[in-house]
């Protein structure tokens, strides 16, 4: 085996955004909303995932959507089209959502009674790691092909999630995807996160989701209280 | 169906890179060396792509790898066990390779008679494509798990690549993926672009990519003489 020659750059990560996300957290606890910032890579299944949670969540919970894209207002329109409000955020070329888009969309959504946000952002497993808009919580999407090495290539956005789902496990018997390495990688990044296998074609695992995201919400109703 | 509310953010590209890629551009050319920029989402397949095409063209090829990556250097590693120059770039943090980052690789390459430089950049479907780094070809792979739709939300990374490679076709059994539909939006932004379905688990495809590299290579050594 030859040997590996390591190059390493360091890079600057943009700061000033935490003024405007802590106050964006703010007005959502004031209101009592809960705010869920959705990562993964392009094509994990975030729409998926949103249009299932609403679908089973809209007849008991106030819902919203948020949905960040570089370009084009598809996934808004999927959403809308079930009746719950959608603002489109176009980032017009940038990789990741920030505070300061959250704040515009907040200004033009109706957040009166409004009990849960949901955030889809830019499809990167990078750079929206960095970012923090003023959400509650973060999850983020793994998709089983994308392979069971993720946790080592990029690391922030799985020590800084909540709750890792592992998508598309109904791909499981075709894909060679070691589930339990996958978990004990995570874990050590990251020990207090949960880990839940869905599956937003069969159903699969989606009820274990739903009910974190009741605890959640219900509490979130409590801090305003 | 409620309509749909667009905030549209623009956001400064930086263009200071293209000096520096310029100059990588001649240094290569000078030498007669093909450098080929690979890009894809994260968990696409792009280091089982490399490992393949280096499998397959080792004995008659000499190629040396570029792994880009936030963290680690497994990838490097990889490719290094069979016997083939590897450099590895941590961007720490970064999200993107840039031409800055292709100088410092070069500089520790032995470039002497090297015809073939693969380069393996971050697994992102949005920056990298705005960074030139002073590669000839742009190579990118989207796999068949995230989506015929790709097209319409990452343009810029369809419309200025080469060669947009299928990967993953072996699994389109198991999926929904409209390839016609997936073909009409790609040569839509890009004309010229060639598409090309493979599978690095089966072999799939890989001849016709091989033969479209080995012209290349060809080509590029007539630029030098």
């Amino acid at each position: 085996m030859m040997s590996v020659k390591i190059i390493k750059v360091m890079e600057d990560v943009l700061g000033a955004n935490d003024v405007l996300a802590r106050k964006n957290r703010e007005r959502l606890d004031r209101n009592g909303t809960l705010a869920i910032n959705i990562m993964s890579s392009p094509g994990a299944g975030k729409t998926s995932f949103i249009l299932q949670t609403m679908a089973r969540l809209k007849q008991e919970i106030s819902i919203a959507v948020i949905e960040g894209d570089i370009a084009c207002s598809i996934d808004a329109e999927k959403v809308s089209e079930q009746g719950i409000p959608a603002v489109q955020i176009n980032t017009g070329g940038g990789c990741h959502l920030d505070a300061n888009m959250l704040d515009k969309a907040l200004n033009v959504l109706d957040l009166k009674g409004l009990e849960l946000l949901l955030i889809e952002n830019v499809g990167n497993l990078v750079c929206p790691a960095e970012f923090n808009l003023g959400e509650h919580k973060r999850v983020m999407l793994l998709s089983l092909p994308e392979g069971d090495d993720k946790p080592h290539k990029y690391p922030l956005m799985f020590s800084t999630s909540d709750v890792v789902l592992v998508n598309k496990i109904d791909l499981l018997p075709y894909l060679h995807f070691d589930l339990d390495a996958f978990r004990r990688a995570v874990t050590g990044l990251n020990p207090d996160v949960k880990i839940m296998p869905v599956s937003c074609t069969t159903g699969e695992g989606l009820e274990t989701w739903l009910d974190w995201l009741r605890s959640e919400i219900s509490r979130r109703k409590g801090v305003k209280a």
